[in-house]
């Protein structure tokens, strides 16, 4: 990863300097207090205005007074387990910190995602957890925010910053790992987008551990780009129905692992099925299932240490961590209703 | 419902008369600008803390320029497919608007759900959607909320306000009808609270039903106060374990059927089910399953068009919408492989 080279941000000094005034009187006027002349007021606010100055959380903290006791958080969605149970987990944590918790939805849209970091800015949060759209290459998000950022589950590109999300790359290996062993040949990888983090990297674990054991990923066994269950169910479908089916289907998210388990409902397909993310509806599948685990408190927890450390101004480099993940597996409920 | 007799909240012009300044003046320095003396602004936020007094959004749009564009809801928790249907609907009615959607979680605690009313009114907020929890009964919400503010979903207690929800007494009465018609006497009723709403619409039907047929509700086939899936699934499976098993389940919400259906895959039970609200993961259900189908769409516009109303204080009543519903009925997608 490369150093980020954009020019350096101006400061509350810069700011103090083309208005004429104090460092103090700059902090006062930023903090929204009304002890400042209005014209003096005005002239800081031209000045911040001309300089493109975005107040950081370590000039605020020179304030301990105006901690707004709030945190934001950016999703794509709230419409997967995994953003509701990370969402429940969040507030929970916020809540023990004595902060509240505001959530906003940027539908992995890019200019979305900058709206709200400066609509989330403008409300002051003392810092933002952000599941990254993709389009920032240039650190513009850290620009844009008055606070400081943690970005979780997604690795933004172009941007070295403090990241906490899981591993991925190990999580998908060891799932084909366990699937070749038990002797499974053709594999069906079902995926999302995989040329964006995560998806890239479970995509290149999956085509890794397939390569090192010499195996050639099957083109008729892959299908990507799918962000409905509905297409995953489609190809999974013709998948199932082809002259050589897979005997196991691989998927990425909750969402498409629903749609992968109509297909094989629907086909009455006796083969395996397994998943990087969990669904809490997973007992009723009607076949073998394998999950990964994710640890939503872990996540949290460290996502909370590497904002609050920001927010207190600790001057630790930024720093990505990768989380373990468990495993999970499942066999039918009914097992003597399946065929034979 | 009666109407609310709290006292007359204070008005802008209570504060400039307590202040000794010109309305505008209050108005001014209640939006944050900066070009009022600061003994002034002083004076003003102290005859404010004197009087308890909210600025109200009839008040705050007789300045159209202050509009924050941003619209507040409260939910009970995001992990359930109703939230998170509801949150991202919400969200693109917002966009829609122009508005952004600043959502925050109760847990379904009162003393919680009034500290983000304060919460999002100190961000300005132009209006509030709430899924309210138990405890308002004298209208303390609208006392402590700058903004207007819609109930969506569960009508509060006590107070006259602008409601949304679906007609569940309907929905609940249409299933145990249905059900009766069919044959089925024995049926079980698995709930969470009963007591408040929209729980107690449920359960009245539930009840109302089943006597309007001369049957009585046999005391063993109900099991309610379920907070999680768990207890339901220990719930259902010692019905169908009895000597008398139910010959269906009817359960509240998507949560409780998941439990439901679990303790009907462990015990493989040839049973009905039905829950008055929809899962996504419902085709994998191992028995015939009726679900009430809420459009959650013409719940949002209708939340919407009473929201926007208030912010451009339109002056009509307060009124409490009850939304139709339509029902699904999904037969297991591999029927050879159930039981005969």
């Amino acid at each position: 990863m490369s150093r980020n080279l954009q020019p350096k941000p101006p400061t509350i000094k810069d700011v103090a300097v083309l208005a004429g005034v104090s460092m103090s009187t700059v902090s006062r006027v930023l903090n929204g207090s009304a002890a400042v002349q209005s014209e003096t007021a005005e002239r800081v606010r031209r000045a911040v205005t001309q300089l493109d100055f975005v107040l950081s959380a370590s000039a605020r903290s020179l304030r301990p007074g105006v901690r707004s006791m709030t945190w934001g958080l950016l999703v794509d969605a709230v419409e997967s387990h995994y953003f509701s149970t990370l969402i429940a987990e969040l507030d929970r944590a916020a809540q023990d910190h004595g902060s509240t918790l505001l959530v906003s939805v940027t539908q992995k849209e890019w200019a979305r995602e900058k709206h709200l970091i400066k609509e989330m800015s403008s409300r002051r949060v003392d810092g933002l957890f952000v599941v990254p759209a993709n389009g920032d290459v240039l650190g513009e998000r850290s620009r844009l925010s008055g606070a400081p950022i943690v970005y979780v589950d997604r690795i933004p590109s172009g941007v070295v910053a403090d990241v906490v999300t899981f591993d991925y790359y190990k999580a998908m290996a060891e799932i084909v790992e366990e699937l070749w062993v038990q002797g499974h040949r053709r594999m069906a990888f079902i995926g999302g987008e995989v040329d964006t983090d995560p998806g890239s990297r479970r995509y290149a674990a999956w085509n890794d551990v397939l390569r090192r054991h010499g195996g050639t990923p099957d083109p008729d066994l892959v299908s990507v780009g799918h962000l409905v269950a509905g297409t995953a169910t489609e190809a999974v479908a013709g998948m199932l129905r082809s002259d050589r089916p897979p005997t196991a289907v691989v998927t990425t998210t909750g969402l498409l692992l629903l749609g992968v388990l109509r297909a094989i409902a629907l086909e009455g397909a006796d083969i395996e099925a397994a998943c990087t993310e969990e669904i809490d509806s997973a007992f009723l599948s009607p076949v073998p299932l394998t999950l990964v685990a994710a640890d939503f408190t872990l996540l949290v927890s460290n996502a909370v240490e590497l904002l609050t450390a920001r927010i207190e101004n600790a001057g630790e480099p930024p720093t990505t961590r990768l989380l373990p993940t468990g495993r999970v597996r499942l066999d039918p409920l009914r097992s003597s209703t399946l065929p034979s």
